[in-house]
């Protein structure tokens, strides 16, 4: 795996026409191959229609391509069937899903919901909306400022009340992994149910609901080489059947009468309206790119040169303060940091001066910045996948760098 | 404007590749313009970024190009301000937000909400969720077979308990408009407010909020030559302000802390998770192709003479049992019937079975269908738009003959 050598850049179009850019923002949203635009366009020229509705061929090739995902899905993440597989638009929605059609099943006053400080708000505030609505407590694991969650915090923070435990599998922040079978154990131990927010997985690593311990799991299609517009959120079937749908109309039903409603069996209960069906067929062909013709392997054994060249290109400069672990291998694409003294927005507009794309803010985990006492409640955050190489990772320092020269002088 | 002349349909790929294929279902979807799919592929191969959470130039132009089409559907619907045109994912989501974030506002136990019995399916269980959530009654409107609301009707149902009143704007079944001016006058006299579907009428309309006396009005992208994935809420701001959010996190806050949060300005507030900004870029391509390359009076005209040929020519048949009015000019696109004693499904395949699409079912509106009595809740609708021709309604009489004649002999 030689990563000054790129032999994905070019399935890329706008990396492959844009060799000024240095990408390195993919855990916000990934770039897209030229297949993904492919199979995008291909659904809208040769099978357009409004899936389920129709009896005519277009929309029954529309309809069985939704099938085909669904399939594709449940295999990539080891589920028991395609049949608890739902498309929704993102993971923030299918989070709220299960917040707000779960939580009322188990959640009750005085029961507790438990996350972690980790968690994006996505993860974060449904949980507390559901808590209020319940009259439930929302309490917090804290990990050790390396984000590593102890034994003793999960036995502390998972006990009898505990009825529903959500974490991320993976960092938007600190790019570590959480120990997800430790905490679906510990909840599993008292009856409670498990939610795996893999958003930050599914691009980088090998998810398996049965191994991860999972009893829903949620992630986007747009962080992993998918088009923007679809999120997946799989459920165990007996707990999706239990919830109400989150919003109704359309084809969720099985039949309507003036003043009631019966719905669908799993999953078209959850999906109310037309669905982006294009998408989830180019979704299809992402997860086929991702998986088969560049293949988890080379992706984990690539982003792990890449990150590990990164933090040691960093820490040489002397001026970079870390967020997360210091070994990379820990590290899944994502490296968090800030350079001494300067402003995130200021170090982010100036590497963008050179075509150098990082994130910088609250990455939408406000409650973890301010429980590490970050400065402004913002950092930089550089973050790498398969098809980026040496010479990206090279450009990001030679920008930090001359961040560094413009505050600090030459002096 | 001749309808044996078809200037249209080569802007559409799949119509032009495929001549075999008369599609009459555009009211379910609409058929995409080569111009659209280049737009929603142009998104992501020169501004593939985050939209609003980037500091670099990818990421500024993906929010900038989110701003410009907010900026177009106020144009279009003559909204007094972009920022209060929420993007969801289809009509559903858009009545969904409405019901759920907004009847908790307004509707308490007694309280009424007035629908009428010609809505989809996603304009009528939202409420009834919403009425009994409020324990709140759902009172429906009836119109004259023909699908005409009386004003009697309206003085009868729209009185000192109704907090809210909702109505397609065109009828997806009937394809008549609804007095929505009216109906919004009668509301607004006892304090009400006015929710329009306008679905079925964007594409074929101009719709005006301040004609018409909105104030919600939702419609979806994918219906008006856009892509699937896109939907819109538009509502009158000090209304969006009083409303909490439906779905949270993401970038649809102001500030998080452990146990609460504040919400982000209207209309982020209402936008969680990552945006489709590439959909939301390639429905500004549909709207500019829809009123400005073609222009909404060259549709206006066209359809109507479509609709009136058709519907003189299935009269003729002789067999055809009409649903709607009898009035062609008062048909948006549908044309709903039955052929006498065949069950719609069959009508449906057999005509498939020479390229004609037209869809069969309940049309997502079954209270409608059982009031009006049609017979196993299913009827067929062909929904014509300015992309058909002559030559597809001919197709349609000619397949339609074929049916009786496969079901009633040659005898």
């Amino acid at each position: 795996m030689d990563i000054r050598k790129n032999p994905y850049r070019a399935d890329f179009p706008l990396l492959a026409s844009h060799p000024e850019i240095a990408f390195l923002d993919s855990a916000a949203t990934a770039q897209r191959p030229a297949c993904v635009l492919d199979a995008q366009r291909r659904f809208y020229e040769t099978m357009n229609a409004n899936p389920l509705r129709g009896l005519y061929s277009l929309s029954v090739a529309a309809t069985a391509a939704i099938a085909d995902v669904r399939a594709q899905v449940a295999t990539l993440i080891g589920a028991p069937g395609a049949r608890d597989v739902i498309f929704t638009r993102n993971t923030s929605e299918s989070l709220n899903l299960v917040a707000k059609s779960f939580s009322p099943c188990v959640l009750g006053p005085g029961d507790e919901v438990a996350i972690t400080i980790m968690e994006h708000h996505s993860n974060l505030i449904p949980w507390q909306e559901a808590c209020r609505a319940a009259g439930a407590r929302l309490v917090y694991l804290y990990p050790e400022k390396d984000g590593t969650l102890t034994d003793a915090e999960i036995a502390e923070k998972i006990g009898p009340r505990t009825k529903i435990v959500s974490a991320a599998h993976v960092s938007n922040v600190m790019g570590c992994e959480l120990p997800a079978r430790k905490l679906a154990d510990a909840a599993h131990a008292v009856g409670a149910v498990m939610v795996v927010d893999a958003a930050q997985s599914v691009p980088h690593l090998r998810v398996n609901v049965d191994e991860l311990g999972a009893d829903f799991l949620a992630f986007s299609g747009h962080k992993a080489m998918g088009p923007m517009g679809v999120g997946v959120l799989w459920g165990r079937h007996d707990l999706l059947e239990q919830m109400p749908p989150m919003l109704t109309g359309g084809e969720m039903i099985d039949s309507v009468r003036e003043q009631d409603a019966t719905w669908a069996p799993v999953p078209e209960k959850f999906e109310a309206g037309t669905q982006d069906a294009a998408g989830i067929y180019a979704t299809g062909a992402a997860l086929s790119y991702l998986t088969e013709t560049v293949g988890l392997d080379a992706v984990a054994a690539r982003e792990g040169e890449l990150v590990a060249y990164a933090m040691e290109r960093l820490s040489e400069l002397g001026f970079i303060d870390l967020i997360g672990p210091a070994d990379a291998a820990r590290h899944h694409g994502v490296i968090s940091f800030n350079v001494r003294g300067v402003h995130p927005h200021d170090v982010a507009s100036i590497l963008d001066a050179s075509g150098v794309c990082i994130r910088a803010g609250h990455h939408c985990a406000q409650p973890l910045l301010a429980w590490l006492g970050v400065e402004n409640l913002a950092c930089c955050r550089a973050s790498l996948a398969f098809y980026n190489d040496k010479n990206d990772v090279d450009r990001l320092v030679d920008g930090l760098t001359q961040v560094w020269g413009i505050f600090h002088g030459s002096d």
